[in-house]
């Protein structure tokens, strides 16, 4: 029988430096002979992209309802699961994905205010008690990864999203959600300071991931 | 403080003529002086018509999911709920609605087979109780509705979208699940039998809205 993959997930706001990280991760464990699909959240497959449109549209004349936010997260998440996820899992691949369900307790339950409960029926209905394996969250203070978006909007173009234009209470509130979650499940989110220069960042998660897969190898 | 309006939908499959009767419907109630606001489900504003075209785009090469499919139409649900069903009932306005939770039921419920169970906690999670004072259902054996659809369909063109190209054990199953429905709630739902002539069921609904807001005015 072959051994299921191990899930492996980064979370953090804006800014932080998820997409260069989720590389670094990709790379370390490819360069262990790891097969790794790496993919992304809310998004993953065509029709998973296609909600993800839905989310990301800015606000124009209709307010996108709470509920539906999050119904639509979990729908993403629904079809991605069974598209990618747990098939490359079941396969003995090992998944890295930028954002996962973390993401909606921070975004729809720190950010919006969603009751985490409500949350969590949900979490429940989709995964039937799939989890990461391991999760790297990525933290720094508010202002500074607010000068990373500026930095990366003024350098690459492109327009603000719905969430990239919500106001600062908003990311607060989406930091302390995070760093809640990794409070709960200490053994499972590990928090890295992303504020550091990019090569301590990797650095640390390298630290990290050698002893987790070492510990599950 | 104003009353509350009330909510009625038109339930049933393909071809049994919901989009005509739900004209007659409305006609009816505005004859009678009744504020009425006519919508549909899936869609009824334009976010959740986007979610629409989502889960009526015939499927390509990668199958929806059903739990995706389920959650679609719930976030849909939930973006109608709050944007057009709600506020309309509570300005005093009657809201006459093509398909509604009970198609859930029949489709992802009788259709997928999906647990019942598990359809209705998501009800629970969007609807928070509220539920359509009177339904009424039309009804009629699947071949005669299939040669409605396919003459419609011949007659106006068009595809037929991703639930119209099921197969007939599909549509037994959608059309057992919505008489169950109505078994387990009489009063509620009204079955039509739409078989008929159009004259006849419309006479008939004429007759089970008179004696219904007879009651509630």
């Amino acid at each position: 029988m072959t051994k299921r993959g191990r899930f492996i997930t980064l979370e953090g706001g804006e800014g932080v430096g998820k997409s260069t990280n989720v590389k670094r991760v990709v790379e370390w464990l490819e360069a262990r002979g790891i097969e790794v699909v790496c993919t992304r959240e809310p998004g993953g497959t065509p029709r998973a992209e296609a909600i993800r449109e839905l989310l990301l549209a800015p606000q124009g004349d209709e307010p996108l309802d709470d509920d539906a936010e999050l119904l639509l997260m979990f729908a993403a998440r629904a079809q991605h699961l069974a598209q990618v996820i747990r098939p490359a899992l079941a396969r003995g691949a090992w998944v890295v994905c930028d954002r996962f369900t973390d993401a909606t307790f921070a975004y729809q339950g720190g950010g919006r205010g969603i009751d985490q409960n409500r949350i969590a029926i949900l979490e429940r209905f989709v995964q039937h008690g799939l989890e990461p394996d391991l999760t790297l969250l990525l933290d720094m203070p508010m202002a500074a990864a607010q000068q990373r978006l500026e930095a990366r909007l003024s350098q690459h173009g492109g327009e603000r999203d719905r969430f990239e234009r919500e106001h600062a209470s908003f990311f607060e509130a989406v930091r302390r959600a995070y760093l809640a979650r990794a409070d709960a499940a200490p053994q499972r989110i590990r928090v890295i300071d992303a504020s550091r220069e990019l090569d301590a960042v990797a650095e640390q998660i390298h630290q990290i991931l050698a002893a987790r897969v070492g510990a599950w190898q």
